[in-house]
C-alpha cells in the first residue's frame, strides 16, 4: 500500500479518472433501468385534445337551468373523432373518460352527479354546483408540443418509459453498458461445487459482485481467477484490461507475499490513482487507470469487497454511465453509542427499523459475513477525535443490493 | 362498481385470494432478486479453520520476551495445508491473510506491528500489545456446521449468493415466477410507432406496468389489447386466464358505457373480491379471482395505474412469491401542510430531499403522468375529520420504480 488517503479523496479521484460510456440507441422495451442520454421532447401536446376526465355527460355549463335536464344527442366514447352538441339548446353527449370533448361543450358532469330519466333525457341533480372547465384535462394544459419532457442524465424507471411511449418514442438514446471482467485471486479457493480441503474455501466473492451489479442490470462480461503466481497473472490482466471497459478484483492487493496485483498493474503502465484508503473495512481498496479501462483492486475479505463494492464501485459505475444526480440518501438515527476512530472511516453495518431507526450490527471482523446477514445496508462514520457517536446522531443509509 | 372498501380492507382480501406460487430449483448465479423457498444450511463450520485475519507472523503469544525476536522457520500462504511453528522456542511463521494458523502458533502479528531483521529473524516492535487469540479468525466463531444460515422466504441479495456459494450450493429452491399478462384496453389507444389521429394517444400503461416488474425481475410473459367489444373482449380475457397465474387489465373498469370488463370477468366465474376503493387516485380499482388466477383491474388513467400498480400489485407479487418480510418502510416529513379527505385515502406524490423531507408533487389530475415526474414516489394520507395533515407530520415513502 501507499499512503492512506481518506474516502472522500479516493471518491473523488476515482470519477476524475473515469470515462464516460459512449451512448446507443436502444428499444424502448430494453430501457428500464439505463440512463437517458438524449432528452425525449413531446411531439403533441399533453393532453393532445380536451379530455373528459369522467364518464358522464358533455353539457354547456350556462344552459343548466334550475329544472337541470338535458337532451341527449350524441355519444362520445374515447376513441371517436370529436363530436358535436349542435345547435340545439339543453344538448348533451353521453361522454366516458378519455374521451375527446364534443367541440362545442365545456363541461362534463360525471354519471353519479345526474339522474337518468329516459333514453334520451338526464337530469343534473344538483344545478349550482357545475362550471365551465369542470372534469375536463384541458389541450396543453400539462405541457406543450415541443417541450423536452425528460432530460439526459436521467434513470429510467416506468414513468419515463410511460411519457416516452406517449411521445412515440420506441427508441432511446442511452448509455452503453460497460463491459465489465470480475476478478477473483488467492490459491486458497476452490469452486463452489468442489469439496475444500481443511484449507480451502469456495470461491464466492465474484458471484456476490456480479449479483449486486445485476441488481442494477449490469452483467459482468467475463469471470476470470488469477493463481497466486506473478508471471500468469500478469499476462492474463493484460488481456482482461485490453477486453473490458471495467476490471472489479477481489483479494491479492493487501501486503501480503503472494500481493503482486499492484506491481502488475504498475508494470502493465496503468496509473495507480490510490492505493489504501483510511477505512475499515478496506483499508487496501485501490484503484488504477487508464484511458480504455479502469481497475478496481477490492480487498478480498468478504465484508471489504461488498462495501468497497457499493460505497465506491457502483457509484463510479453510474458516474460513467451519466447519470445527472444521485439518489436522495435515506437519513437514519443510531438507537445506540458507537465506537468510532480518530483515523480512519468506520463503514458500520446496521440494521433499519421503524422511524428511520438503525442498529449497529457489527462484524466479528470482515470474514465475518454471516454476521452481516442481520444488517440491512451500512453508515459511514467519519473520523472524529471523541472516538464515538451518541445515540441519536443521524448518518445517510446505504442498502446492500 | 360496487360499495367502495378501504385500502387495508382491498389489501387484505387480495392477500387472502391470492396462491403461493410453487417453488422450483434455480442455478445460483440466477438467483438474486429470488425468494428463497428452501434454507441453506452451513456445510461446514464459518470459518472453517483458525484463520489469519492479516498479513504477518503467526507465533505463540508467551514466547513474546523484551527483546521480541522471532526465528522465520516456515511460510503459511492462503491455500496451503496448515504448517508447524515445532518445538525450537520463538519460532514462527510468516503468514498470509486467510491463511491456515499454524496448529502450533495462537497469535498473528501484523507486518506494521514488526521488524524484519534478516531473512530468518523479525522482531515484534511492541511485545506487551500482543496476547494469544490476535488477528485469529477462530473456527466455527461466526458459526458451527449443520445452522441454516438462511432460511425460507428472505429475497436473495449479494450477501446470501456469497453465503449459498459458500456452503457449495451452486443451486437454490426458489419461488417459481408467476406468469404474467398485461392487458390493455380502449379504442383510443394507438400503438407507439403510431401517429395518432387528433382524436387518439399512444399505448403506454402497458409498457409502463411491464417496465415496473422488470424492476423485480418479474418478466411479463403476455400482452395483448381488447377492444371496446363485449364479446371479442370477454373470449380473450378466458384465454388470458386459463394461461397466465396473474392478469393485469388498465382500464375498462369504471363507469363508462363501454366498461365491459366487469361483467366479463363475472360471467367468467371469477370472483370478485371488490370493485372501487375509497381512494384517490384509483377508485375503480378492482380484483377478481379463481384458484388458478388472479385478476387486477387497474384504472386506466396513467397515475391510477402507477399507484395502483405500487401500492397494491407488486406487494401482492412478493407475498405470492412467499417473502418473509416487507422492507422496512422509509419515514418521511411534509415539508408543507396538504389537503386530505374525511372519505378517501389520498396518495400522494412527493419528492423527497435532504432529513428524509417529502415535499408534496400533486398532479393536475390522475391523467396527468408528466407532472409526476418531478417526484419520487408517493405517501399514503389516511381519511380524517380535518380534511388536512399539518407540516411536520410523518408518513411512509413508497418510491416509484
Amino acid at each position: 500500500m501507499r499512503e492512506l488517503i481518506t474516502p472522500a479523496l479516493a471518491q473523488q479521484r476515482i470519477l476524475a479518472a473515469l470515462q464516460t460510456q459512449p451512448s446507443e440507441t436502444c428499444a424502448l422495451e430494453q430501457c428500464a433501468g439505463r440512463i437517458l442520454r438524449a432528452p425525449v421532447v413531446a411531439d403533441r401536446p399533453f393532453p393532445p385534445f380536451d379530455r373528459s376526465m369522467m364518464d358522464g355527460y358533455a353539457i354547456r355549463a350556462a344552459e343548466i337551468d334550475r329544472d337541470g335536464r338535458f337532451t341527449i344527442v350524441t355519444q362520445a366514447p374515447a376513441g371517436a373523432p370529436a363530436q358535436q352538441l349542435g345547435h340545439q339548446p339543453q344538448a348533451c353527449a353521453e361522454i366516458m373518460t378519455g374521451a375527446v370533448l364534443p367541440a362545442d361543450a365545456d363541461c362534463v358532469v360525471p354519471y353519479e352527479q345526474t339522474r337518468r330519466i329516459d333514453s334520451t333525457q338526464m337530469q343534473v341533480l344538483e344545478p349550482n354546483q357545475h362550471a365551465a372547465g369542470d372534469c375536463i384535462h384541458r389541450l396543453a394544459s400539462d405541457r406543450p408540443a415541443g417541450e423536452a419532457l425528460l432530460t439526459a442524465g436521467r434513470r429510467i424507471g416506468s414513468r419515463e418509459i410511460a411519457i416516452a411511449a406517449s411521445c412515440g418514442c420506441d427508441h432511446l438514446v442511452v448509455s452503453k453498458k460497460p463491459s465489465i471482467a470480475i476478478v477473483s485471486t488467492g490459491d486458497e479457493l476452490v469452486d463452489i461445487v468442489a469439496t475444500p480441503a481443511a484449507h480451502q474455501i469456495r470461491r464466492s466473492n465474484d458471484i456476490m459482485i456480479e449479483a449486486a451489479l445485476q441488481h442494477f442490470d449490469l452483467p459482468a462480461a467475463q469471470f476470470a481467477h488469477l493463481p497466486d503466481n506473478a508471471a500468469a497473472s500478469k499476462a492474463q490482466l493484460k488481456a482482461l484490461i485490453a477486453d473490458h471497459d471495467l476490471v472489479i478484483l477481489s483479494g491479492g492487493i493487501s501486503m501480503g507475499k503472494k500481493d503482486f496485483i499492484p506491481d502488475a498493474l504498475d508494470a502493465l503502465g496503468l496509473d495507480c490513482q490510490f492505493h489504501g484508503v483510511a477505512q475499515k473495512p478496506g483499508k487496501p481498496l485501490g484503484f488504477w487507470s487508464q484511458p480504455e479501462c479502469a481497475v478496481f483492486t477490492l480487498p478480498g475479505n468478504p465484508l471489504s469487497t461488498l462495501t468497497c463494492l457499493h460505497q465506491y464501485v457502483i457509484p463510479a459505475l453510474f458516474h460513467s454511465l451519466g447519470q445527472a444526480a444521485p439518489t436522495t440518501p435515506h437519513t437514519v438515527s443510531l438507537d445506540a453509542g458507537v465506537r468510532a476512530r480518530d483515523d480512519l472511516t468506520i463503514f458500520l453495518p446496521v440494521s433499519l427499523h421503524a422511524n428511520n431507526i438503525a442498529r449497529p450490527q457489527p462484524a466479528n471482523n470482515s470474514g465475518d459475513l454471516v454476521r452481516i446477514l442481520q444488517s440491512d445496508g451500512y453508515i459511514e462514520l467519519p473520523p472524529c477525535k471523541e472516538k464515538s457517536y451518541p445515540a441519536g446522531k443521524s448518518f445517510d443509509f446505504h442498502p446492500w443490493h
